[in-house]
């Protein structure tokens, strides 16, 4: 799985645009690019560039010139993955990536797996592990918010502290080994108190980091919403209107497309999520067909529950739909927004008589909109936004978004509540240890001092190519 | 329209990958650029830096951190637009991109239109017009042949010849000119000999570069194929089985994707385009629904047609249809491909009882093949393969692809046809002389000596946005 002595090399833009590039890593990265690549100054040798340098030429195949094109040299230990590495930008044409990609691999480089570009950086000791995930929660962040929480892993985040306390926890754990080489002399080489301190501090920083979870895993992912109401209660139209209205606000910023966060929209660095919309878009009449085990199954995903109702229903029924959702999501934490739709319609007093019929529970709202004429709107985007308390995320506490920190966190977790009872109960030292060496191992895994080629795997197949 | 003071900046990747680039360019590029950008070393400043080198440092939006980024810094003349640039390399996420774009508008920037940096590539004399327009082909081939093409105009290509034989024009038409100041005094400055010689010369070029406009028109947008036949004969399993025979080939070479190109084949670095298949892949029965006349309207179209029929169709039948083809097609140089599919189920003597029957002409071709089974394809990528003679294309002879440039040198063409019909009937100097300038005007036009806003808003607005 892990190879080091090929030099790689993979596309690492998309297709389309107008430029692309084409990486290279590995000790051969230099001489294999002089074989197809020559430089307008012919005075220029490429193998004696400096790092941080770019060179203007061609890539010929034998005597067709490919393209002309920049080259970027990057010199080991001063590149990204720590190895000699090349860039080279043509033009965006399929034909001349492939061609590229081509005679590279004529040459003796082999294509890239994904993220191997990242495999390498963190193998040579240019980052730890959780950093090398954030590069990819950094590419893929399209929120201002779960972009600042992968900035911050990718630059060290909660490795550096990880990587402190678990160097004490290392510490104390070889003292109390020693003891047991000392067998029945009964010797006491780690400070109990000294050694509780620290654990509580490192099980402190673990259930911090593991409740952080949920707040991040729904910023990362986007907080899930679920539009629910009865036939023509104008649901998708409420839906279309908030999607075109964030559309077209993204889209005063060129180069950006919405293509691929369909069905998203963002709220002050934030991303709502809005939950198997696809059929609500075709038809109207979803709610119907899907019966209330499908509703049920919706809710259940949902952080916020929009219920749409109309202006010109009665206080009853509306009541009797808000009774049916409270039963569906007792005991869990979900913020339910009734929606009183085409208010354009509504009459003298039908809106007074909604307000003193409906009984509010604390955290609902009640909101009246015309999706239609799209009044109300801006009351809905606020109201969406306090769902998330920002404070949490302005703090700059660490904040963590992938589940493998946070099962591993657990771990940790687990491993010191036993460490605690046990010095509390006077447990033998060995079974101690065995508990602390438990919670080292998963710190260890976290940042990758601890880690297997299947770990390995796991982690990088989810990157893109180039990366 | 052409703007020149302001500092201009678009992402040149496209959305996706591992990288993006963003692209600066303008006296104020470095400016800006210090302003966002802190380089990892603290004691480098980005403006004092030269040309075609390469920093490491952190976009920053106040305190926050955008990106870790590479910053390549070029200096004017030395850059693609031959004023200060820069390119920022960053994560690829949209986020990141538009955050970016930001804060260099916030800063002094301005958003480049499409094709704008070309643009001032032209303005500034880093290059000619017609090169400037095979910059956008040369992004945008995805076979060999065209890309082969729009990297020679690309690179200078026919230009040079055009614009020193218009500076030979020039001379003459200024000393003919001069021979009209004289008036009646009937000197003559031109040699007329010399005169006709570089006449002929120029018409020449023209005519032989018009010449090879429809060769290089299906090149660059792939030759159109026409797939006719009655329901069921199995024309979309041919065409799933060409696709995707074709696709598998592509495929194999990593980074590349064949969604843009769709109904599109290759075959020995040539596009072979498929006309409207959309209904074809849909149904069997487009053929019956469709009628004579839309059969007709397709067939002008193409220059291939293949004719489907089936080993179990009578001799007569077939020869009908062929009959009904070449009636449609007469007077046109259209490639006609009659192929019998089935096959697979063909019977004793049906296959040379229907070679007996069918009285080919020249140029024609008759195969006999089994979608289905997938064979005799092979056959029948190769009689496609001939449709153009390759000779052609592998001469280094210079095919114009461009509409544009087709129709100034047919206006050449005809003025300078004047001239020499002129020169021969002792037509008046100023008569001739009008010709003349008239065909120096069109070879200006061609490689931007002459032009105006409306053509370079014209050639650059059908550009991507950053380049």
């Amino acid at each position: 799985m892990i190879r080091s002595g090929e030099t790689i090399c993979a596309p690492a833009t998309a297709l389309g645009g107008a430029i692309a590039v084409v990486r290279v890593s590995g000790s051969e990265s230099l001489g294999i690019c002089e074989k197809i690549f020559f430089p307008a100054d012919k005075n220029i040798k490429l193998t004696d560039q400096k790092g941080f340098t770019i060179l203007f030429g061609e890539i010929r195949d034998g005597k067709e010139i490919v393209d002309e094109v920049l080259l970027s040299v990057f010199r080991s230990p001063h590149s990204y993955t720590g190895e000699n590495a090349a860039e080279i930008s043509c033009h965006a044409s399929p034909y001349i990536v492939k061609k590229i990609m081509e005679l590279l691999i004529k040459n003796g480089a082999v294509t890239a797996n994904p993220g191997e570009f990242t495999q390498r950086a963190f193998i040579n000791g240019k980052i730890d592990l959780s950093q090398a995930e954030a590069v990819a929660d950094v590419i893929s962040s399209t929120t201002q918010a779960a972009h600042k929480i992968a900035v911050n892993q990718m630059r060290g985040g909660f490795s550096e502290e990880i990587g402190r306390l678990r160097f004490e926890l290392l510490n104390f754990a070889s003292l109390i080994e020693l003891e047991l080489d000392f067998g029945e002399e009964d010797v006491e080489f780690a400070d109990r108190n000294d050694l509780k301190s620290i654990i509580v501090k490192v099980k402190d920083l673990a259930d911090r980091l593991t409740n952080s979870f949920s707040l991040g895993n729904v910023v990362k992912n986007g907080i899930p919403v679920v539009i629910i109401g009865k036939p023509n209660s104008g649901k998708s139209t409420l839906l279309n209107a908030l999607l075109n209205e964030d559309k077209a606000i993204v889209s005063d910023i060129p180069g950006t497309t919405r293509d691929t966060i369909e069905d998203t929209i963002t709220i002050d660095g934030l991303a709502y999520r809005f939950i198997d919309t696809a059929g609500l878009r075709d038809t109207a009449d979803v709610i119907e067909s899907m019966g209330i085990k499908k509703t049920h199954e919706k809710i259940s995903q949902a952080s916020v529950i929009l219920l749409i109702d109309e202006i010109s229903d009665s206080p009853e029924s509306i009541n009797m739909r808000i009774g049916a959702i409270r039963e569906m999501t007792k005991e869990s934490e979900k913020k339910l927004i009734i929606i009183i739709n085409k208010c354009d319609k509504s009459q003298h007093g039908q809106k007074e008589g909604l307000v003193d019929a409906i009984i509010l529970k604390e955290d609902e709202n009640l909101l009246f909109i015309s999706a239609k004429e799209k009044s109300g709107l801006e009351e809905l985007r606020l109201t969406l936004a306090e769902v998330i308390v920002k404070e949490k995320l302005d703090s700059n506490d660490v904040i963590i978004t992938n589940i493998r920190h946070y099962e591993a966190l657990l771990h940790v977790s687990e491993s010191l509540d036993r460490v605690l009872t046990g010095l509390d109960n006077q447990i033998p030292e060995d079974l101690i240890a065995i508990d602390i060496r438990q919670a080292i191992h998963y710190l260890g895994e976290i940042t990758g001092q601890i880690t297997s080629d299947e770990i390995l795997g796991n982690i990088f197949k989810n990157f893109c190519i180039g990366k």
